[in-house]
């Protein structure tokens, strides 16, 4: 083909081939238990197409995607309207990544594509800690008689990990049972509305190999509206800059992490999805440099 | 209460007791199956807050809404991402209103949610025909290996019904070896890109029992834009006009009838909501009065 | 002020001075008798920004705004809530116009706008006709209690006017009653849904003086969705060329016109407010011509 | 009916009887004075339809919709374009419920709906204090010579009132004379731009009855960009929260609450409805438990 | 990589590789002289991610995109603000693609990228006759002073090919001289407003080679809202459908073709760029089987 | 014309003749090098629209454009792709302003409009400095091979003034090199990120005159979406109140100023276009007032 012709669709500067890549970027573009506003499924498509509107090099952690191998894989292909049967098709995408010795960072869809993340990393990593970033409990035992659902995903990661593995933080909505299991029974950590401590568990962590999961809807609405259950009340940018800056300055192995819940179709100003290519920016070079 | 609170929900005019009416309206929020843009589960809902912007009376059936009885009863309560137990809630409660001696009239949701409504039909009336109107064949045998979809509805009802008894109308999407299965081997009549043999068709079907499913997305896409997969080159309102004063001069018993693939979050000028509100107005008119 | 600076606020090439103008075009922004969605009252400032979209030479009609002498005077200081004393400060405006010797052109607004010009009209022209094209009757005696509104304007005008003096296009939507006011009794002209008949009319009408009003959402949605009130079934743009080619070749003297209903903030695709646009530049091509 | 089939359209978990209600949510939709962009007439509608994007349960007061009674009586049947008659119509709606010994929870609506509760509040409660939160002060004499009207509500209050009885948060904007009828004149109290006061002023309010009116415009546009006037510089969702948990800890007896000025036409990325939701589930749990 | 990862950016089954191609689709990003809306820069792209949304087989045609080689080669890399530059770097690509004995099919673009795949094909084809489709003259001499612009593009295509080779359907709007250029002059063949008579034109042009521009803004703003300068009257989406077809029964080598125009921003309801996907399949499917 | 009639077309107040007025506004309707989305030619036209929706006084500065003789000039006629003329006739209006002795404040644009009015300042005023607030560097040497680009403005206003004349505040996007021209070289001051040091620096400038130039994409998008690159973690509305407060406290001399980068076509919600116009209303009362 002609030089002057280039039909590149990846993410920014994620264009390492994948045998080179140290991280693997790859997009699970599944929305089949949201209850509210569906479309997460469109998710790592738009960002790959509005990425261009960011710059390569963080003036926050002083890190520039260009010093870092990184491949932007593509999306999963996945069934359809079979859930346990697509959480499999993402186990098996994470696990040949995880055999292969590189570092998987994952776009949903919906939360509940963190499990089959989780459960491949624990195979090679058991003693994971997760790091959980949400407007959300997601603490359920059921939902709506379902076990494997976004509103259940975490209590699904606590069933393999068991207790004083999970760190949640800004979480402002949900049953009060759920709250309770975390700050009545401490089957986790939790941060209710903030993020203030992130610092002070990363600490604690030192040494540790952790997992970071960042549910998008902990932003406000006011700057993520695109997303299918946006909470009132949520941290601001400057508040998850200052998580970036306490995990840059850590002691902890990244094994991996993923962003999940932006609905580009509900972004009608278009800044959500420009968020979410800052935040994953971000992630990236935390990933790829820890 | 005070007098002069009100907290109807329902569609304009659709306010006769369940036990009074002939006409049963509901609900089957349903879009699990679908393949591009999500959505359609929120129809029902948007349509009863805008169905005040239309009047009762249709001056194109020279017929009112306030001369029947006919009850919105609202929306299916559904089990949350296992299809066939959906289904079988929506069949279950469409024969109810059959077995009611009420005749069920459905807003969608996605086209698969006209399966379940045709078994329940068959069981007391088997040997019902069905008007088609569509966009899009939905006659393959399975999509994305799945036998339950919104692509393969038309194909599930052919396996129940067999050769000539599903006539097409509109269809203007699809594989080839759909076209085939209809233009070449007959298994059900169809009509592409246009309307205009429905007349002749009902005619054939004088003194039969028919079933009326609407697939929204017929109509092109500048009149409705608010569906999930819009296909350029669709009929205009009038020539669906055309399609209603046929039925309503034809000599047929109608059992019911649906609409569906209303996805309201793509309707951003709010004119697909309208456009459906008054589609339903005048299938209310002809299920009622035929 | 420097040559390179301008701050022209008029419709394109409407800028003849109040005094050399021989039409006068301004705006009425008034939506307070709007039962559904309001907005109307921002139509002619909208109009204006977006006029640089048209060019000033019709194909259709072979006429060029250039070529005749034409105001756009700005919108009318209205108070605020009281609907008399809002009508009768439009009806004073009408009459300074008609008083100067110069004919009105105006923007709505909602429909009701257009009574007081029709008041300000007969004291000057006894003897009026009004091609009034719609998808709504508009022939309630009384809206939700009250005499003046929206959805009764016309039957207002037939109230100064009389028998065999409106002649109805377009019309798709009312009570049954209003449909036989003007079918049955022939208290009015209709011709119900479309405007073939407009060219028979407009020769019936020669030599007399003749008023436009135009209620925009006789356009179907999918042309016009920028409108309070949207009603599907209605005619194309092209067909609405044809009431514009019948009216220029009729022997008939028009007297004034108007345009209303054009509510900018539901035309989500900013193409309503175009139209509009461009139905103004015939219009006052047809005004300033015959 | 069949059990499966519901057609509620009361706000989440609002579902108690008018009679065994303690606590009655009602819908004021009138916008006839609004000035600039109209349509908080479609608030309380909007919000009822989205309402179960969000949870029974606060975390912030740690209080739960479900433990208490409350009766979402739908919109008040309103007159059409006579401002003085509408607000008789609201007033008899309040004076019933006050009447009956429960207390009112009106969604407006623009903010000239609060002067008719706060007229019927005054005859059982002629001690009330007001607290108001708003961006805009409301203070006008008149606006476009109409003494009702949204810019002159909290004057009008202020009329029955008198000094010492309106408290006003967040406001940003207004003529400078409205400013110095608080500030220099202190005919009533003003923190302009923020709410830190509130704590102290509920304090000093010890033991007395109180009526909270929310304009929420009083949000910063960017999270609340779903109203008539937005403002830029107003508080964030968090500040608005510290101000439920001040109202929480405060010895006060609430006797009624409004919000107002949602105009979910505008809000196109449907966060505002959201934040309403949220907002109108605190106000009721306050309401209710003080 | 892995098989279930897949990162394909092509449009839908263009994806032969680039020796493989007869048929090599390119996106040309300019929009640097739009004087209304600009946006056009986002077209190739945007398409590419939507055109899942479309089947690959067309009924109208009877013809598969599966059946033919094309190949996507992504959007032509431009310098930014320099036009001349510009236009030579897309006349480069368009020369390469020739000279490869491959047909260019091009996305635009502003109007203007088709003057440089002209000076391409004209050094191999000096006999083409070209198909015209829009709702613009864009016959100007100059346009701002300027020589190069998307206003006169077909005037500086006809500078090179000279009368009798341009033909001109569904125009619109322009000033009265180009009409004049066309109509009375004889410069180009011209057919406002509508398509009727390219049957007749093909048949005429038996045997010769022929390239087809279509600006997208000849359809109907209703059909295609999603441009820079909507022109209400134009063509509906089944009137060009009669094009495609004239053209498939036509005796003429199709040399190439291009479709511009398309500003996906302002496609709020996003179907604007659906029929722009279904434009180019069968456009593609066109140049690949004649 | 009659006195009811208006047709003003200026900002809110900003009503002074061109030679009564003290200071001048005018908008700069040019976006030719936005790399990413352009639009904010439309800028001016559209605050002028929408500027009713604020008050003429500030309780901010406690000042009012009513006490001031300000000159709405509309905005300047541009030619057309050729940038290096179109800043030389932007030149030429400021440069007339200024030798007028009165004060240029200009709407843009993108950020390169900049440049011509700092060239037409130096000329009367050669030690100007600048305060420069803004989401990015604008630094760089060239941009796409160019030097006249919206991206590199800041770099080319340094080539004028030379080091320790321009203070750059906010800014979070830029290349390593841009960022180490000003922090590491210091031939700029900057403060990333935030706008702390505002106050201190303006202290330093004592007695200095000082042109503002405000990139509102400063801003975080949650608050200002409708720009062409909007840059998640920006600065509150407030916090550009503490900037407010901090200039108009200080002792300089204020020679002008400019804000760009509004592009209303993406502001879906129309929020950012009331803050543009916020914006404008303080920084014409500190221009007139310093």
């Amino acid at each position: 083909m002609q030089n002057r012709l280039s039909n590149a669709a990846q993410f920014l500067a994620m264009e390492a081939s994948y045998e080179d890549a140290d991280v693997v970027v790859f997009g699970a573009p599944f929305d089949g238990t949201t209850s509210y506003r569906p479309g997460t499924r469109f998710a790592a498509q738009q960002m790959r197409c509005e990425s261009d509107g960011i710059e390569t090099y963080s003036p926050l952690l002083d890190l520039d995607l260009e010093d870092y191998s990184i491949c932007d894989a593509g999306d999963v292909a996945l069934s359809n309207g079979n859930t346990p049967k697509i959480l499999s098709e993402i186990e098996e995408v994470a696990a040949g990544i995880i055999n292969d010795h590189k570092k998987p960072l994952m776009i949903g869809g919906e939360h509940l594509v963190t499990l089959p993340v989780i459960e491949a990393l624990v195979k090679k990593h058991p003693n994971i800690h997760i790091l959980h970033f949400d407007a959300h409990t997601d603490l359920r035992e059921t939902y709506n008689n379902e076990k494997l659902s976004h509103a259940t995903v975490i209590r699904r990661c606590w069933d393999i990990l068991g207790d004083g593995r999970i760190y949640q933080f800004g979480i402002r909505s949900g049953m009060k049972q759920e709250f309770d299991f975390a700050l009545k029974d401490h089957h986790t950590y939790m941060e209710p509305f903030t993020v203030h401590s992130v610092k002070d568990i990363v600490a604690q962590l030192s040494g540790k190999k952790v997992y970071i999961t960042i549910d998008l809807d902990i932003l406000d609405p006011s700057i993520f509206p695109g997303t299918g259950t946006p909470e009132p009340g949520g941290i601001t940018y400057r508040e998850l800059e200052t998580v970036f800056k306490a995990i840059k300055a850590a002691d902890i192995e990244l094994v991996g992490a993923d962003m999940v819940e932006l609905s580009p179709h509900y972004d009608t100003a278009n800044v959500s999805t420009i968020v979410a290519c800052k935040v994953l920016r971000e992630l990236a070079l935390l990933v790829a440099s820890k």
